[in-house]
């Protein structure tokens, strides 16, 4: 998911491809990734109608200042009350705070760096990225807003077929495209010391409207995100502490919720020609839409709001932690995994590449550096293999 | 196309994708790259049935001696005078003659580390890497020959509809999938010194056979290839030189085949989410077959025997020339794009990291060591922006 929130587009409403006379019509147009393409994406229990579609997102314009908000105004859910303004709210708040104890933990001097940007026709966000500081090579946290949208199953629609899920109009005429909403924060920690592990979230809530020209198509909303931990070397005491953390937030509202987001962030950030996972995992979900609303933008912010007792502790146990020039080696390798994940695999990052999001704001998430060693094999029973083995086979830290 | 030759499989035989049951069959799989999907593909003009498919090709086992052929002995095509068996025996003394020349270039006692792999089922490989030498940092030069299926038209067999092509038995039964054969060379040679080039060069040779249960399904032969070179500063001198090394080559067999090769390698080096080519071009050429296989074969060879002369004397010229850390960190730069476009959008790599091939071999492509700093922008006017500039927009060296 880096450092794109638009991972939820895939699931839209439709089994085939747009056709190439829809193709044509937007800005900047692709297709989504195909979900599930053997890529160890976890199985969806909610209702999602799930395949891919091409989408359309504006290029964006720089702005000089953070506005108070990113939603339209004449929008749906542009109340104060909606949970879209709340969710809003939320995301800018957890950046602020987020920034203002990286850079504290960071202790060096070094500042995030702002760019703001709008869209055109609505929505926008703002990047925050501190490089080359004391402690993190690379932080980037960025919050966003965006107004799309997705054109249903043209497939069906030619065929005229009234789609199962009312996605076609009962007259058998072309439902347009379907409007959404989206708002997210994504973040990727990279500190340099190699034992010092990286970190990513991203938390994001969507919505698709109701579209005008088919009736009975559903509008629906769902939440997103995750949080999880990418060492180099395993220190237990960090690992334990931070997989504690999930599961305490998660444990506030469902006892089903660790153990379903713990092994589908271990399926998800799974690099598929490695088969190793990315890292040390945490939890992941996606298109949840099963439970109360409510409650689930209540489990979005407490997710949220346990970055930083999750992370900075291990942070400022392994920042001055001395290291030589192998475990430097080593740490750029794993970021040369970090980037193929990123690249290949991580829907966010892949959709949003091609479909014209923010490519800065994007691939933020990469390291500042990475390394490929033609066929590097760490040596049985290293601290380098241990690390190997646990992203081959995922454990139970707690 | 980095180091996979396995492409031209993206032209196969069904518009739509197999359905669950051919999926589940085979060992590794998956779903080929979404040819032309505004990547910058260039046009197609033989009569090439495309689409996307899934493919199986077995995982390899590790072999002590290359043998005197990877080609199957039953198999069609395996006598010395045919396509297949010259084309392999051509890549394989190419490989020899180009990693002699570089370990000579290299001139500080490096090496290439050899590894031989075979498929259970028939083909296999040579890879051939040199790492961290006194020129290049990492140079890999590989040979492969390759047996698979790919599953037909799924979707036109389960509506039963006579496939235009013939790829549907016209009793309406299932066709099963169609053995593909591809033999290839391919090759990536970074450079330490940031005035020195990357190089990359691939030259490939497919056929499929009939499928025995679908008659009167096409049975088709084509070439593809190209060389490319990647700089962090142009130097005026080794660009055409370069380029004119490769006009040579095409003017030998047909006047049209430079520029159409020319501007087809500037479309598919192209990172559509940077609006930028990932370096100076050359040629490139896929699904060729619209003249005589023995021209075609020709002018194949040409192309590969031609990367020495094209490559080396630019080597040798800039092998010593000084450098300070800006112009090593920008070279990390543009190493990071060709990072970004071989894992985004390169089809070789993206085709087999997706389908069982063999990882090692396909990721050599990748340089040893890049970089990415949030939104750096070279100054007007500078020789980075410079190069920069060039890759936005192509230009004619000659």
């Amino acid at each position: 998911m880096a450092s794109s929130l638009l991972s939820t587009p895939s699931r839209t409403l439709a089994p085939a491809p747009a056709p190439a006379g829809l193709r044509g019509r937007a800005t900047a147009q692709a297709h989504l990734p195909r979900a599930g393409l053997g890529r160890g994406v976890a199985p969806r229990r909610s209702c999602a109608l799930r395949v891919r579609a091409s989408v359309a997102i504006e290029k964006e314009t720089p702005e000089s200042e953070p506005p108070p908000t990113f939603l339209r105004e004449d929008g749906q859910g542009a109340g104060s009350g909606s949970v879209r303004a709340r969710f809003e709210a939320m995301i800018r708040r957890v950046q602020g705070e987020v920034c203002a104890a990286l850079e504290e933990a960071d202790g060096g001097g070094a500042r995030f760096v702002e760019d703001v940007w709008s869209r055109p026709g609505g929505g926008g966000g703002i990047s925050r990225v501190l490089q080359d500081g004391r402690v993190f090579e690379k932080a980037g946290v960025n919050v966003s807003v965006v107004y799309g949208v997705m054109p249903p199953d043209a497939y069906r629609a030619a065929k005229g077929e009234a789609g199962k899920n009312g996605a076609a109009a009962a007259d058998g005429q072309k439902p347009g495209p379907v409007p959404f909403f989206a708002a997210g924060i994504s973040s990727v920690l990279h500190p340099k010391n190699p034992f010092a592990p990286t970190l990513h979230f991203n938390y994001r809530y969507f919505e698709t409207d109701a579209p005008k020209d088919a009736p009975g198509a559903p509008r629906q909303w769902w939440f997103g995100g995750g949080t999880d931990l990418t060492p180099s070397y395993i220190i237990e005491e960090d690992v334990k502490h931070f997989h504690s953390v999930q599961k305490q937030a998660c444990d506030k509202f469902d006892p089903s919720f660790h153990p379903r987001f713990k092994k589908w962030c271990d399926d998800y950030f799974y690099i598929k020609h490695r088969n190793e996972r990315r890292g040390l995992g945490g939890i992941f979900f996606d298109d949840l839409n099963d439970y109360d609303q409510e409650m689930l933008l209540n489990f979005a912010t407490e997710c949220a709001d346990s970055v930083l007792p999750a992370y900075i502790p291990i942070i400022e146990r392994r920042n001055d932690t001395p290291f030589n020039e192998e475990h430097k080696a080593w740490q750029q390798l794993r970021r040369g995994r970090y980037v193929e994940f990123n690249l290949v695999y991580d829907r966010g990052t892949t959709f949003g590449l091609k479909t014209g999001g923010r490519i800065e704001s994007i691939l933020v998430s990469l390291p500042l550096t990475a390394r490929w060693e033609y066929d590097h094999k760490p040596e049985e029973g290293t601290e380098e293999w241990k690390l190997l083995d646990a992203c081959i086979n995922p454990k139970d830290w707690i």
